[in-house]
């Protein structure tokens, strides 16, 4: 017999043990998907962090320990899922920079990631958190793309003013706590095909 | 500067460590999705085991050292990714039974998952690999969900006969090690929307 997890349940129980102030962008990201899959509205998830795994112990039949392992370099973004039959795939930023958002902070592989998945008919997008300001943007790749093209023999940051023109702003809330699907709605109105 | 990742270098010398004989299946979908990824045909990438973290090291600048982790239960399936703008998830499973499929091989959890991609457009499905028979097979969610309907009064198993009259048989190739998008491409051209 399927027993179906309670995502209602565990969205509600992270929630109360998480006040706004100081709550980390990948936080609130996880309570939001966590609504969004609990209300059957997308399946968008956290890919977990890859590991490479050196050595295992296995003191007890009841499980295993892993006692030497070592950070990978993720080879994509960090959240992908499917929405209104989209593919939907994204990396998520904060930054307490108040004036620009420093390209640096994103790998090359997965810039070249998030293009990859444009060109073949997904929606992908970049998720920047001004902590300091309080503000989350979503930036299409089209135009991340293009501030990665001009870094390569200029500027390399996206300036606050370039991406209020060419972003959208996304609402916060309580739940979900991030509204990045209302943006993607708009996208797809807009003639995402 | 974008340093783009030359997939088709690493794929080649993935299948020149390899046999066939003994390749584990895992390794053969690996294979496959490098392909596929070098060759600009689909983005598809098995996601990382979650490891639940309890004791980092930092014995240098250099890097981490993680001293005590635990594996913990995948809430989702183990491949997703994105072919000709269509969301493509699936689990992978082998088994040494020569007559039968044991529905005890999936977990609960991953069954509910594709059965929501199903349900909200996406194309899901388990790959079926019988070791003994070195054969593979794709089975639609739409048919795993009746066949486990069935199991919670009935039979546990899905049969060899049932997978051969319900999926689809998966060409072994060696490059693509297996064709399973040659068998998405035909529920595609069946209408799927």
């Amino acid at each position: 017999m399927i027993k179906y997890p309670n995502k209602k349940q565990t969205f509600k129980k992270q929630t109360e043990n998480h006040s706004k102030r100081g709550m980390s962008f990948e936080i609130m990201i996880n309570e939001t998907n966590d609504y969004y899959l609990g209300n059957s509205i997308a399946i968008i998830h956290k890919k977990p962090i890859p590991i490479q795994i050196v050595k295992v112990d296995y003191p007890s039949r009841s499980g295993a320990v892993i006692k030497e392992a070592y950070y990978k370099v993720p080879s994509t973004t960090d959240y992908n899922g499917l929405y209104k039959g989209k593919h939907i795939d994204f990396e998520a930023k904060e930054t307490n920079n108040k004036t620009s958002f420093p390209l640096s902070n994103i790998h090359s592989h997965q810039i070249a990631h998030l293009i990859s998945i444009e060109d073949h008919g997904g929606i992908s997008f970049l998720l920047i958190f001004f902590k300091t300001l309080d503000e989350i943007y979503l930036l299409e790749t089209k135009y991340l793309k293009d501030f990665v093209k001009r870094s390569i023999k200029g500027r390399k940051s996206i300036t606050y003013d370039e991406i209020k023109e060419y972003g959208y702003k996304v609402k916060e809330g309580y739940a979900p706590r991030i509204e990045y699907l209302k943006v993607i709605d708009e996208i797809i109105k807009k003639g995402f095909q």
